[in-house]
């Protein structure tokens, strides 16, 4: 078979709205030693993708400016130094460059499609597994038996967290923001669900441990939140912040961090250095992969759009009416 | 030798300058399973003492209202699962109880005198390590090669900290408010003195270090100096808050908190679980231990007072021109 020497992907020509996406033909780089060529068959559309349209997301200086952070597909072609089969079946993690027909990744952030997943449900696995075993299982180190609040519980990140918590013995509170969402979050496997809009979350995780509070908070509202997160951990609790929707800017006691002996971190996981993603690529092999395989935790689809209508599958996910991650089918 | 059944000790008996401190006469309590009876020889005079005399420090549940963290003395009775010798010499960790000539003290908080240590030394050495090690060592898990900054590198704390780290194989930055204290902090092992009030720290550090800033900072300042410490740590930083000498109550900016990776964390010694202060106090015996009998960490002391003097200890300590530990002869 003769390799492509082109590919079509998809760009973001100026910052603005979903009409400033742009397909452009490119040709296809040279691989280094440890790269593939893969034929894309899905890739997922995450929040840092329109958060990079609107040109609101500071890139790492060697992202791509073609968009998508994950996709799935067939290994064409390998570097010197990679060992993957050609026509292996992989989903894998990208810094850009995953909204397009052909991607040139890196093997150490490829991992096998597991048993029963359709392409579309693999490739909208990476970005957030990535950042929900980075954050709630390596930095956070959650245990089992501790109480994980996940705010956004319907979100990309947020279905996987709630069932990986879960998986791995947690107890888990949910937040979404109408009772639709609530249920989805409890199907999934949240002990508690708190519809945020009508119910406080911290008086229902206080209730609900003895007026403990939880162990682990993974955020991704900050602004007003903060502080009332700091309020809802208990002794000894973990802040993860991944995202900051309603603002960047809070306030903080470093008295109540010092009574509580909290802990108040945060990550983007573009920037994350390559072999720190290589080793999550591995834990969650080892780790995560026996679940999906299990159907412990299952891949949440909530829409696939074909590849011709990216712009609607970026105006669906500002809609924020989702229940899961929102794919692109490429081909 | 009968045993003692009086002793004398120091409360404050309202919230006020050093005059409220006043020497009340008890009886010595029954000893429970796990404690030793101690013939104090010297006691150290902490920050903690100060803020609890103002009535500025919440006192954890089983606290002693008598004074005192950290003592040096001889064991002359033990409880019946206890195994120190009668006649051991000791100094020991202290939820309180210090300023007296009896005090009854945990065995798993009490360590073995080092070698060549008077016993004025060795009253100096708990609470200001148990606070180094726990926070720098475990929280912060500093690493050989790695960069710290200690904020009031010449309090108990500092001198402590700084050596530590350096015996550690840390590359020291100490601040300090005047030229004759950061000489001090140089002489103690520091590898750049910062006079705070004629310096900016964040420019030293910076500077020093190729632009990357600190690794881990132990912050007693709080207040404005919150949002410079965060300014200047370096990648995946840790800020770790142990006093706000100068405010409680800052800014935080989630997106720095996430570009850079921070931790911030923070904690009192005080009301530590018993079982991690127990914990500490074994590794302190491990690692430090040694270092101390091989004088490369020394305490410094810089002042002793009679037992009688208290008041003047703690006008001392408030006045700020110490170099090391503040220290009360009992007998």
């Amino acid at each position: 078979m003769s390799l492509p020497t082109e590919y079509i992907g998809v760009i973001a020509e100026k910052s603005g709205g979903p009409e400033v996406l742009k397909f452009v033909k490119r040709p296809i780089p040279e691989l280094d030693d440890d790269e593939l060529l893969v034929k894309v068959a899905a890739a997922g559309v995450s929040r840092p993708d329109v958060l990079q349209r609107l040109g609101r997301y500071t890139l790492p200086k060697d992202a791509h400016d073609v968009l998508g952070l994950e996709i799935s597909g067939t290994v064409i072609a390998r570097g010197s130094r990679a060992t993957s089969a050609i026509g292996a079946h992989v989903c894998c993690l990208m810094n850009g460059g995953g909204y397009a027909n052909y991607a040139v990744v890196k093997e150490s952030l490829t991992l096998p499609i597991p048993k029963r997943c359709a392409w579309s449900d693999a490739a909208g696995i990476p970005e957030a597994c990535f950042t929900v075993w980075y954050n709630m299982m390596e930095v956070g180190a959650l245990q089992r038996g501790e109480r994980v609040l996940l705010h956004g519980g319907t979100s990309g990140v947020g279905t996987f967290a709630i069932q990986i918590a879960r998986a791995h013995g947690a107890i888990v509170f949910a937040s979404a923001g109408d009772a639709r969402k609530v249920e989805a979050c409890k199907k999934l496997g949240a002990h508690y669900g708190i519809d945020y809009k009508n119910e406080d979350f911290i008086e229902i995780c206080k209730r609900e441990t003895g007026g403990e509070g939880v162990e682990i908070i993974m955020d991704m509202v900050g602004g007003d939140y903060f502080a009332r997160n700091v309020d809802c951990l208990a002794m000894d609790g973990r802040l993860i912040e991944i995202a900051y929707l309603r603002g960047a800017k809070v306030e903080l006691n470093i008295d109540t961090i010092m009574n509580k002996r909290i802990t108040i971190t945060g990550s983007k996981l573009r920037p994350l250095p390559m072999e720190r993603k290589a080793r999550i690529a591995q834990q969650m092999q080892r780790q995560l992969w026996p679940w999906i395989d299990q159907a412990k935790v299952r891949p949440v689809i909530d829409k696939i759009f074909p590849f011709q209508k990216v712009m609607d599958a970026h105006k669906y996910l500002e809609s924020g009416q989702h229940v899961g991650k929102i794919i692109l089918e490429i081909q």
